[in-house]
């Protein structure tokens, strides 16, 4: 029989604190909400005594969601418990997580205390929550650099005044994964009230050595019952541990006995919001949740995905809830591949005629980067940019500061020519609206990237776009020297995908 | 005594495998300097037979440099073995990394094989490596998914064949370190070759999980001496492991008892290079490297930073390259990080009026994402805005598709106006060539990225810059609708930060 580990997301309250990731109370509501969705156990809200919006937001949130348990942080200090009580009172389950320092470095230098105090303000803290609420979980911060022994001292003594929970940080990313285990392992063996299942252990880590999933899986595979996570591993310096990588690590790993109540299909679309609402970029390479994190592109990979998925994937893409696995061509790119891709595109060609494609493909991908399906029809033979619906005439903005952004636009379609302006609020605004008079369609833009442009004011900017239309999503690219050109071609990118289908 | 881990860096090869990441001859050479000033081993430097490109990219990397092996990439096939050779013809040290797919699931479906004819086929490669070249690696695809038995086999047969380093990839990362590191452990204690020394083994990891890093460390640990990295972690799907995340784990932990060659003051110069040249973007909660990696905002954190680093910190900044740990303001700050910003910021202020500023500075955080230096010094009652040096007075920019850039600017300098006009490649161009024509130093844009504007295209826009004058480097922000004038607003924060030096 499989054991049930809870998910604890802090993306609210530890992934909420990083610089520039601040959101206002709706915008928390709303990824609250997306977290009840998904499945997750409890949802830290936030550190009601550090801000009045702290307070307010946790307020609200235990207002919006009904079954998570919602989590309040403080200090060891009655005051913030005080706060934090107040703050849970819509809370339908609630819980106050107290804690204090335990390791060397935090008890001489940052609270100038003895170990024997830390214990005896960490019980009281944990006495003084519990007049408050059942369910009180204890944090022992910087617990990865905290000696064993005197660690064990702390968890029994708080499992005795009434703690739920004993939350075992890695403050500072320091532990490796084999450390890591071996200390919830100490633990699970050296406190009674944890074997008498009065209490369970929760991993909590950081990414600073880029091991906080791999440590929270030692953790769970030797005892932990609880993980702190946030989506996409925002958080403070390199990060917390990521919601998706341990939940799925868990699911691509039945035979560790270990189930969630997590609905990875939603794990995309949170990722996104989160993403989107806190302006955290994702890493095209981060794991799971990346743009690449399903592509494949280089030849022999290629070959075999196309001919069994299972050769190259542990996981479907659509488990995480994203839609395709998309193949990119390069110049690794096989014969397999580049026969799939005109496939996709309705060319269907003999394999003398696919090695003639092939050698004039490769000759084109080691100059360009990406290798568009355009491209390999006009090597096939078949240009289809000729039969673009929508194609960019001309394009003229006026912007900049103390005056009004207006943008007057050309486009070709079908062969005719179309014109318009609009002012806007920015210079792609406006341009955007002036195609819009054109195009007359309810679109909603969904996603805009501009991508890093790092060699200079003159290179090519690079945008990424998701426009909405009709209940689906069409996904547009364009490159130029000129950014708002090149965002004005992915918005075109975008249309001709839902035009021509 | 330490041992000694070979660093085998593939950002050239399977990082550079990703869509987008194509280098050009000329970068990749740029690259493998910057990595033999690192001091990695083995530069894997392309899969020759997989394009006229690659095979050229081999010849030219190994003529640029002289201490690092050179290794070029094939499958257990002898035309790819050929034609490596023949690339690698220049190289000062060379070595042949062949190899085939051991898993089930490969040797079924990709190879239509059996286990026997593997076997003969990888002794058959290794030979025929052998003719040219006394290092040769070799390595068994999806050797994570391989049966350990037969694993075992087939590092036997090859080892005895000649091959010097046998890579034991996690193809489809989905290894958990536990995993990964008892399969190492038992080649290392089931083939005789490895205990003799005659060959080593070699870890090279994929991070679909985020395990890439402590997979990589759990091999090392169990007998691994070379570990197969890319910089940054790029590489297809969610990358390979990230150089920097070993190098800096085994750093960090001595006690390990593992040595390797790598100056890791040249880390973040590198990872810059390469998120610059590939276009790849690194999240700024990247471990190591990521913008945030040492910044802190708690209020929790900051106060223990600012009395002690080791704190919260294990790495110093330094040690990675980076000048300064920087502490950002948010809602979560404490009194003590308003008190050593406005300190940074030359105001001094008692107690009491600490509490003051700090009760506005929360309720003006809950608002504003970032609080900047020039918030607090408002709030402080000493607004430092009006001293700007360089202020945007208004900003004119026509461009488009089919006409010219051109771009008017006006400038209050110590409160005098100057005015300029510049064509330019793109509207961000011609602006900062009309600053240049008033601002007349030498200044190089490093780097220029503009942020995810996710919510719409009238969201605000945020730039990120650096600038380089007098050999140091300066990072400006602006952030508006506009993204022209975010960029030239960035701009212009870099100029004042020297200028008011």
């Amino acid at each position: 029989m499989s054991d049930r580990l809870f998910i604890f997301d802090t993306t609210l309250r530890d992934g909420e604190q990083v610089p520039g990731c601040q959101l206002n109370t709706v915008e928390k509501i709303q990824v609250a909400k997306q977290l009840e969705a998904l499945g997750v156990d409890v949802i830290e809200a936030g550190f009601p005594i550090s801000s009045p919006g702290d307070f307010n937001s946790v307020i609200e949130i235990s207002k919006a969601v009904t079954w998570p348990t919602i989590c309040a942080l403080t200090r060891a200090v009655e005051k913030d418990i005080d706060v934090a009580a107040d703050a849970l009172r819509y809370a339908k389950h609630k819980r106050i997580h107290t804690g204090i320092g335990t390791s060397e470095s935090h008890i001489r230098y940052k609270f100038n205390s003895t170990p024997e105090e830390i214990i005896e303000r960490a019980v009281a803290a944990v006495k003084y929550a519990k007049r408050y609420v059942e369910d009180v979980e204890f944090y022992a911060e910087d617990a990865g650099r905290t000696d064993n022994e005197y660690l064990a001292r702390v968890v029994d003594a708080v499992v005795k005044a009434g703690a739920t929970v004993v939350n075992i940080p890695d403050t500072t990313g320091f532990r490796i994964p084999m450390e890591y285990g071996e200390k919830i392992k100490y633990l699970m063996e050296h406190v009674d009230g944890l074997s008498a299942g009065k209490a369970i252990l929760s991993t909590h880590c950081h990414n600073d050595l880029g091991m906080a999933t791999a440590n929270s899986l030692a953790g769970i595979i030797n005892g932990a019952r609880q993980v702190e996570v946030t989506i996409n591993g925002i958080g403070e310096r390199a990060g917390n541990t990521s919601l998706e990588e341990v939940v799925m690590a868990l699911k691509t790993h039945p035979y560790l006995g270990i189930d969630t109540n997590i609905n990875t299909t939603k794990i995309y679309p949170i990722s996104r919001m989160v993403s989107s609402l806190m302006n955290m970029p994702i890493q095209p390479n981060k794991a799971v949740v990346g743009r690449n994190a399903f592509a494949h592109s280089s030849g022999i990979h290629q070959d075999g995905v196309l001919k069994n998925a299972a050769t190259y994937e542990i996981m479907d893409p659509k488990d995480v809830g994203i839609d395709d696995n998309s193949i990119v061509l390069t110049a690794r790119s096989g014969r397999a591949a580049l026969k799939h891709r005109l496939h996709v595109n309705g060319v269907e060609v003999d394999e003398e005629r696919l090695d003639k494609i092939y050698q004039d493909f490769l000759a084109l991908a080691d100059k360009k980067k990406d290798v568009t399906d355009d491209d390999i029809l006009m090597l096939a033979g078949a240009d289809r940019s000729e039969n673009h619906f929508v194609k960019l005439d001309y394009l003229q903005v006026t912007s900049g500061m103390g005056l009004r952004n207006v943008a007057s636009i050309g486009l070709k379609i079908a062969n005719e020519k179309f014109e318009a302006a609009a002012t806007g609020n920015g210079p792609v605004d406006a341009a955007i609206k002036a195609l819009k008079k054109i195009i007359n369609r309810t679109m909603v833009l969904k996603e805009f990237t501009i991508q890093a442009i790092s060699k200079g004011s003159d290179d090519v900017g690079k945008v990424h776009m998701q426009v909405e239309y009709d209940g689906h999503v069409y996904y547009g690219f364009g490159a130029n020297t000129d950014i708002v050109v090149a965002s004005i071609e992915a918005y075109i990118d975008c249309i001709n995908k839902f035009v021509t289908k």
